[in-house]
């Protein structure tokens, strides 16, 4: 194998391809990108048995053929070149990269042994506008769990129906929103990694374009120009949204969300030592007290608001009452509530494509 | 004590103070800021002992008087507040912090225990422009030790003589640079702890300016406008520079800058997992190249250069190279060897007034 291809071009398609590339395994070449040089282009693919990215850019081949390189290490070299041209070549040493008149050899590994992924991915598709995906994307996998206890809820659930609906949730919080879709060959209703979507999210990069999603058999593809992602996706049971979204509400406050947001964030300042960063919200009539408290000190702020209802006082996390505030966008915020110990939702007032809810905490005082 | 002042003055200003409040102690009060409210100003103070910084803002006073409060939590807060005017007084639940109709409690201690600081530092003064105070900073503290198996080198030997020479060193490398002395009142020679220059370097603020340092007894002050900084200095015996720098060399290269830091920083892809970090250099006749070579692969490179006397192979810490050669500012550099295992260094080409030596380390191979 043997091409001469731009240096910045290149270095870019790596770095994208080398997300997919294993960390930390046992199987080393797992850790590797497989470059294939075949008439006039150069196919990068890397895969963790999970997520799977392959790129392809524009190349002069000189021979054809193909090799591993360890994915990480030449998305670092090839980041410090920033000559116009870059030759690769695989010789007995390696894969041999000459820039100038310099020569250097990176370790490489025969190709044969590289894992075969399928990427023909086309039973059920989907369409939907690039900007639309990439908003839902960032609205709801925040929410997903971080850690490993029950594996599925480090996905979203994306139900294809009428329209794209994805839900996420930890066991403290949930998150749920749609989209349009523009067209479809069918329904689904799929469970994908949330690492998955943070790398489709950084491959659209027009938000007036449309972007493809095709579904097949637990596998999920995406495509845009010249690359594609491939991911698996979890087998599982995600909890029915029905059964904890309530829709009759005693307390129901709208309020100024920038307002909130600076008040949530002075008061979680005074006790963000503790684990749970408790912020208490009291309802009554035409405003809302913010309050916290813990042996530093304490704060209490008032927001105006407009609340129909039971007057309340309710106790939070105070992370959760802000992420889901800095994600809904409009200025007038909604939150229902059923109780001190019921979960409460927040809205937006106008909009109400995304919704969030949050599980209270018991306050011991 | 009561005082109204504007919310980001005062902000900005507990910033700065709280960078000298002490860190993890068993003496709550040294994480405090003494604030203290006399006629028409206030004055922030804070000392871990080693480190003290006072600033003054302007500020209608309603009662004079005195109050010890958190440092970090006050910082904190305050930057959480884009409110015009804070009130703050003491009151019996601690600091009472008012904007808006809001208001909150920090918990305080009274001043009566607040270390007392001698801020009269004044025997000998020495004035400075301020850029190039903060250009020999830059230029050397990044040589100091960082951990405490020499207590004396986290600091920078200060010469004040018929300029300022300072010198850094952490037993594998030692930066010397000088700059002028505007005006003097003595000579002195002190080892200040480079967290002191760090903050007095975030004080200067304007290049073209002229500052006063003062020393006396152990102590150094730094004042500016309404900002001072007073610190203890270390005591204890630097290596004589005239003992290591040598003045005769056996091969001498000129380089340009900017290619040799590119090469070096891909010929330290390679092998960053090692310790050392090893690259090596070729030097013969026009050329010196560049290698290092790890269980991954290995790099060569070439870069121009005019070399005098004996060709020479020789391998260092690839850190220590890269970090003098970009504190170096001239396009050409000059580096000065005594054979493989002697120390070197590195100047400009044009102007010499900083010189950062370095040691080899001898290559197994």
């Amino acid at each position: 194998m043997k091409f001469v291809c731009n240096g910045l071009t290149l270095s870019e398609a790596v770095l994208k391809v080398s997300k997919a590339c294993a960390v930390r395994t046992t199987a080393p070449i797992m850790e590797c990108i497989l470059v294939s040089a075949r008439t006039e282009e150069v196919t990068l693919f890397a895969t963790d048995g999970e997520l799977s990215i392959r790129k392809t850019v524009k190349a002069d081949v000189f021979e054809e053929g193909e090799i591993c390189i360890p994915g990480k290490l030449l998305a670092d070299f090839l980041g410090k070149l920033v000559e116009e041209e870059v030759m690769i070549a695989s010789s007995e040493r390696g894969a041999e990269i000459r820039y100038r008149d310099s020569a250097s050899f990176i370790q490489a590994m025969g190709a044969e042994d590289f894992p075969k992924i399928n990427l023909e991915i086309g039973e059920k598709s989907f369409v939907i506008k690039q900007g639309d995906l990439k908003k839902i994307i960032a609205g709801t996998t925040f929410c997903c769990a971080q850690d490993d206890s029950r594996p599925v809820l480090k996905g979203c659930l994306m139900e294809f129906g009428d329209n794209l609906e994805m839900t996420a949730l930890d066991g403290y919080r949930l998150a749920l929103s749609h989209v349009d879709i523009l067209a479809k060959s069918g329904e689904n209703s799929i469970i994908c990694p949330a690492r998955t979507l943070a790398e489709i999210s950084r491959m659209l990069t027009d938000d007036e374009k449309e972007i493809t999603l095709y579904t097949q058999g637990g596998m999920l593809m995406v495509g845009s120009d010249d690359m594609v992602i491939v991911s698996r996706l979890y087998q599982g049971e995600f909890i029915k949204k029905e059964n904890v979204i309530p829709s009759r509400f005693t307390t129901v406050a709208t309020l100024p969300r920038t307002e909130l947001i600076a008040s949530a964030e002075r008061a979680a300042i005074l006790n963000r030592g503790d684990k749970n960063n408790l912020i208490t919200l009291d309802i009554a009539g035409d405003a809302v007290r913010i309050s916290s408290a813990s042996e530093a000190g304490n704060v209490a702020e008032t927001v105006p608001a407009s609340a129909e209802g039971l007057d309340l006082t309710i106790s939070m996390n105070a992370k959760y009452l802000l992420d889901s505030l800095r994600a809904l966008g409009e200025e007038k915020v909604v939150i229902s509530f059923n109780g001190p110990i019921s979960p409460f939702i927040l809205q937006n007032s106008e909009q109400k494509d995304s919704l969030y809810l949050i599980l209270p905490v018991r306050n011991a005082s």
